[in-house]
């Protein structure tokens, strides 16, 4: 007879709540991440930046290099699960996936904003921009490396570093364009539509292509496997994919899509696509961020590859960013930029000759990029003070620097202090791009804009 | 020097390209959840149903009953990471947080869309209602477990089973009502602003909140720590919560996000909160949902509170739904739904007694809820067929019930037939819901609404 009353074990008294308290730890990590970003975009916006920036700047800080070194204990409590390390994989777990996720959808975003009607006008000009913004930050950075690398022992490389391989590395750690940051900046400037902002678009995407695939060509090389056949491989599957996207996506969903948006009705407001419809887009970003991931060119490639083919129908666009955009600005881009923060250690760079050549660093990424954008921008044709601007532009790094970085030391072939000296770089490059670009663009047509999103005082 | 080439390790290529393996699996989850939600909810309407009942139903077999047993190996790629244990905890550790955050945002847009100037009106009405939809099922369910005790070794609970806890548990497992998916259901059949549903909805949070009481206090009772103390605590500290929201947070932040609020711009359409209000919104909304899992009653409790308090400016209303609700919708609630299923094993009754005790656990369920409840609302004053049709609601159980169930299983309460018996009706109670309501619903002034969305054919 099942009567006899057992002692149930305290410990196990709901499982629902056992489940409550592993919810408990992600809670607070939201709740300070989401604030930390809500402040840095506060103070940013202050000091006349985007809020992105200062977003960026938040999830650094609540890194282990600032607040991981101030109050250790609270750190860990936070983020790591309190002293044992058991409950620290799982809660990174979570945040990982979040941010990965926030990612694939934020590349979406950027992809269907994307305005094709401007580059096919400006194709050449994008392509010359591109190109110079990868070949002459590359050299640059390749010929600082070859310079440094006599220098690594006195800069505290304690492991062998392949010289051929760490110059490789600098020039494609130069050759860097983030454009899920650049997109971001462009949409608070207010210069997204635009002419300009297009062309740059245009450019960063190539860049950013062609850096990844640099990327994963040095990392190769690096790695002793260089097979030029599975270079070819992964640009002949990229291409097929891009054309897949262009040629039978956008035919076939493109209508559809259109179709099912309806303006708004009582309980929401302005256009959305059905339910319906948005849950296949999910679906179909997914498996599009899934192949690119198994082509072996990064997830968001697929992402941004599939919003760029449905761009360029403003209603479909709307309805989209409308259902989407704030969301993903909200909760999951300050977890992405927390998730980076958190696996940065920016080093301290001890001595003189080492903040020597952080400025070198520095020096040299902002010459490669903004002279070599910036010139072939103006041979193209555009005025001196525009031309500029895409230099400056094209110069932001932000944190897709801080993931090539990550790589290069997994890889052994950055020792920590370069990797600090490049952290820096990254985001000196994204600080200064801001105040530059609306310096620049004084007395052009995009001021009244700058000025009125607090970009540029009115005169 | 450090120029001796390393051989590296291969195996660590990328950091990156680490992270993209560990994506993919996740992605394919992902594409896996919302196409099969997708495909539930369009057998649903086309069966009449709300989809919501089909995207349940969709969860349930994505998990070990359906899809996990006619395609184990399947099953074991896409959800346990292939056949080794390894990659499963993590895989589910980010399922779970993003089912735990899904739920919480779900549950504070329940709660702003909750209308409570027809529960000011109907107030004791839904007191009564809900105190018969408490009494009733479980005295009901109470006296059905000390008939069925004598019988559980025939049924195959092989371990004791303590017969008071069982009983306990049985009474409180019937007097469950989901609030989720009764919310959801409502809105589908767009009844959530009306008078019949807000009676409806504020019957069931009251009887979510004494149900979850309930349940505490049962589990206490059975892992045989029961302290009037702790439970008398609990209930305290959420009223004094609920006050708070409503007579602190209210007045402070709703006056701020009405002024927040502005209309349509070019990128977007419909009412929309800035950013920086929607990012304090989110993170005061996780620490609602932190405070009351610290209480002991449930993260959700917190958010839907929260969401409560906000509640009744329409403005404000349409800005968050259309900021956040499509995209819990669509991306969220699936996860929440195959995270449950995942969690769910249907076992096989095998006997003709079982099949009995089955269809008694049934008869019992519905009695109850919808004997009971209809019976309050007629008393109350409701024309018998709107009575009848509150029953029918109140007695929508879905996945909050399966929960229960968990538990009762986690604290050896409950035999697995047993489980089984409560999962049939948990998804039965369900699927009753909607036909009965809109049947009975018939020849009132809800029937037009009915008619046009598909859930009544028009004479």
């Amino acid at each position: 007879m099942p009567m006899v009353a057992d002692p149930f074990p305290v410990a196990s008294i709901l499982l629902a709540a056992g489940r409550e308290e592993s919810l408990r730890p992600l809670l607070v990590q939201l709740v300070v991440i989401i604030l930390a970003a809500r402040a840095g975009a506060v103070v940013a916006r202050w000091l006349r930046q985007p809020s992105v920036v200062g977003e960026i700047v938040a999830g650094l800080l609540l890194g282990p290099s600032a607040f991981g070194a101030w109050f250790p204990e609270l750190f860990a409590a936070v983020f790591r699960g309190g002293a044992g390390g058991d409950a620290g994989g799982v809660m990174e777990a979570s945040l990982t996936s979040f941010s990965q996720v926030g990612l694939i959808l934020l590349l979406f975003l950027i992809g269907i904003e994307f305005d094709f009607s401007h580059v096919r006008r400006q194709g050449r000009l994008s392509a010359a921009i591109s190109l110079a913004g990868i070949a002459a930050p590359f050299a640059l950075g390749y010929g600082l490396a070859v310079a440094m690398t006599p220098r690594l022992d006195a800069l505290g490389a304690t492991a062998a570093i392949d010289a051929r391989s760490f110059a490789l590395f600098m020039g494609t750690a130069m050759s860097i364009t983030a454009i899920p940051i650049l997109g971001r900046i462009l949409v608070e400037m207010g210069m997204q539509h635009t002419p300009l902002g297009a062309t740059v678009v245009a450019s960063a995407a190539c860049d950013d292509a062609v850096g990844w695939t640099l990327l994963a060509a040095v990392s190769a090389l690096a790695a002793g496997n260089f097979e030029i056949g599975r270079i070819a491989g992964i640009v002949g599957a990229t291409l097929g994919f891009a054309a897949l996207c262009l040629f039978v996506v956008r035919p076939l969903l493109l209508p559809r899509l259109e179709r099912s948006v309806h303006g708004g009705d009582a309980g929401h407001g302005g256009p959305r696509l059905s339910l319906g419809m948005l849950s296949l887009l999910l679906a179909m970003l997914f498996v599009a961020a899934w192949t690119t991931s198994l082509i072996g060119i990064f997830a968001i490639f697929g992402a941004f590859l599939l919003g760029a083919s449905l761009s360029g129908v403003p209603k479909v666009r709307e309805a989209v960013t409308g259902q989407f955009a704030d969301f993903v600005t909200v909760f999951f881009l300050p977890i992405f930029f927390t998730y980076t923060g958190l696996r940065t250690t920016i080093g301290s760079l001890s001595t003189p000759e080492a903040w020597g050549w952080a400025a070198a660093v520095m020096a040299v990424a902002v010459l490669g990029k903004w002279g070599g954008c910036g010139l072939a921008a103006r041979l193209g044709g555009m005025p001196a003070g525009e031309a500029s601007c895409v230099g400056v532009f094209m110069n932001t790094r932000a944190l897709m620097e801080l993931i090539v970085i990550n790589v290069g030391m997994d890889l052994g072939v950055i020792p920590p202090a370069v990797a600090c000296m490049l952290v820096l770089m990254a985001i000196g490059t994204t600080l200064m791009a801001t105040p530059l670009a609306a310096w620049m663009l004084r007395g052009t047509q995009y001021e009244p804009t700058l000025v009125g999103r607090g970009f540029l005082r009115g005169r």
